[in-house]
């Protein structure tokens, strides 16, 4: 697809003096040196990247920081999922330190989930806290894991049960960055963005509905619309609970049984994406049973993953089953010992904190079959 | 020494949302499970402790919380500055992971600045934040490590360099646990009390000239009072400076020399104590020159130092001064490449930010050989 120029969208992320702008558009890796410039961010910093994104777009980044005269330094880490690692986490410290970063120094984290998620809590923590900004090149870290705070890295016991809550200065969405990004990856970020839709906005929802066709092929106007209301609406419920008190939790729908299926699958088959899609399957057809989510809303969801090339299905053995539900008693979101789930009375209205009966889950895990 | 029973007493620490409360007295750590229920903390918990303290007192927590109801797992760490690391602080995760803590479970920190430093560390950073309260042991933990929420862990290249902040919910300072420290610990203590007086309150620096030879035996009413005055202000320090934007600043009276000792004898040689009472003679002679603090100020300054039995004094050889320097030069403190100190004008009132010049530095640094 060739890129097309589009406005730059601002979404602001009300959070008082911890308040920032995601910026939506074209071009804007280019202006990463000027956008930190006029937040009077300190000379020195710090881009961290993995190894695939460093390739496409580390020395883009690092020209545009000098640029505008910055005085940064790349560190690098292998790419992929498994590498969110305290190993990695302290490497980056070493490297902090060994340049010196002083408190007034930043980090900017540029690439997918992986690499903001890590980046984030390594600013998080190293000298009890850098400001940071986000460079998300991935569709699910432009419209989730970039924007709200939440940093952190696996451990071996679970995913994300280490982390901080670390707000960045800025988050730069550039939507060129999508076209390098493997469909695969595309589709699992529009997983993210259904979501939204679900929880929070009927009418995202029918859009998506009529444009998904477009959205898949990597159609930049398209995806910029769809990004910026992503970002509105994970704006709109961080600003109102940043540290997930309550509201926020409504983030997670589909996550619960998501979670446990990356989980047990060890984070190799399925991209966060495909099992928050299988798990959003689950929680429509729990929300169903529980509260009264329309049948024809179930059929709809389903048929909107597909049609956006995501898996609805799982072949759920007695085994798998009884895997799964370990993995999800493992869950940050067990409370006192009780699942809690996010589910949904009709598109665009969602509950949190709903109990589920045990047989129940089973039944709808077992539906995945199907 | 025996112990007397001597009346709680209970300093604020005010921080909105985040205010908790100190409480210093005999007696305390049998009541720790009484006052975790009084917070309405939940029944899952972790007492973090080292293989030192926990020998001692680690049984007494754990039957404390047992009997108000609470499931607390005991973690031990080796003792020792040494430990205060990032391979301890993953080993406690795991073990968290392991033992299925949650997000409504909380941290015990038993023991001393080490301790509270990395329990507090693993309480900011799993699961994005657990409670935890602090139970200092050693008398510098009661006044200065404990109270005011900085945690954190040591790396090969430095002190303190990855860390949070992260409130406690309760200190519990029971002057009891005192009796079983070392008397060079103790001594050690002191030079953080001294410190008080110096930075805040030139009434406190008198009742220590007084009473010094009581403190250092000891004395559990004579330390009562004088912890609970250093507990008070720090906390209205933090109270006024949470995240040390400005004046949390003037904690670090004598400090910048002093981690400097500490670095380049590899935390080997001296306790903190020792190294930031010399590093406060280097203090009071810089205040001297450049604040005008009168040189009788200095002279009690290091006669009280004395009298506590706590090194004022340091071999520094043209290779230790360069070392010294370099070491300055990496600690947090420094701001955009500049050094920072903290200088008195009399005692009981100091300013921050203070720039040094490099001539009078070394020849300060050159003046604790005498």
């Amino acid at each position: 697809m060739p890129v097309y120029a589009v406005a730059v969208r601002i979404v602001k992320v009300p959070l008082g003096k911890r308040s920032y702008e995601i910026k939506i558009g074209t071009g804007l890796l280019a202006r990463l040196g000027g956008e930190c410039r006029k937040l009077g961010l300190s000379s020195q910093c710090a881009v961290i990247t993995d190894s695939r994104v460093g390739r496409l777009y580390g020395a883009a980044a690092v020209n545009s920081l000098k640029a505008a005269g910055f005085e940064p330094v790349r560190l690098t880490f292998p790419a992929g999922e498994q590498q969110k690692n305290l190993t990695n986490v302290e490497s980056c410290y070493t490297q902090l330190a060994k340049h010196r970063l002083e408190r007034k120094s930043f980090v900017v984290a540029l690439g997918g989930g992986v690499v903001g998620d890590l980046a984030g809590f390594v600013a998080a923590t190293y000298l009890r806290g850098l400001p940071f900004v986000q460079v998300p090149t991935t569709l699910l870290a432009q419209v989730d894991s970039s924007v709200g705070g939440k940093v952190g890295v696996n451990l071996q016991a679970g995913k994300n049960l280490v982390g901080a809550f670390h707000q960045p200065r800025l988050v730069l969405c550039d939507l060129d960055a999508l076209q390098t990004l493997p469909a695969r990856e595309l589709r699992a970020g529009l997983a993210e963005v259904i979501k939204y839709g679900i929880i929070w906005d009927a009418r995202l929802f029918g859009r998506l509905e009529r444009q998904m066709a477009r959205l898949v092929t990597n159609d930049t106007a398209a995806l910029a619309a769809v990004i910026a209301r992503s970002c509105e609406i994970k704006a709109e419920v961080v600003g109102k609970d940043e540290t997930e008190g309550g509201l926020r939790a409504v983030l997670n729908f589909g996550h619960t049984v998501g979670h446990a299926i990356e989980a047990v699958s060890h984070y190799g088959r399925f991209l966060h994406g495909e099992a928050i899609s299988i798990g959003q399957v689950a929680a429509a057809r729990l929300s169903r049973e529980l509260l009264g989510l329309p049948s024809q809303h179930v059929e709809r969801t389903i048929q909107l993953f597909q049609t956006a090339g995501l898996p609805t299905r799982l072949a759920v053995t007695p085994g798998l089953q009884r895997r799964l539900l370990n993995a999800m008693k493992l869950d940050k979101k067990v409370s006192l010992g009780a699942l809690k789930f996010v589910l949904a009375r009709r598109l665009g209205a969602v509950e949190f904190g709903c109990d589920v009966p045990d047989a129940l889950l089973k039944r709808t895990l077992s539906q995945l079959n199907t």
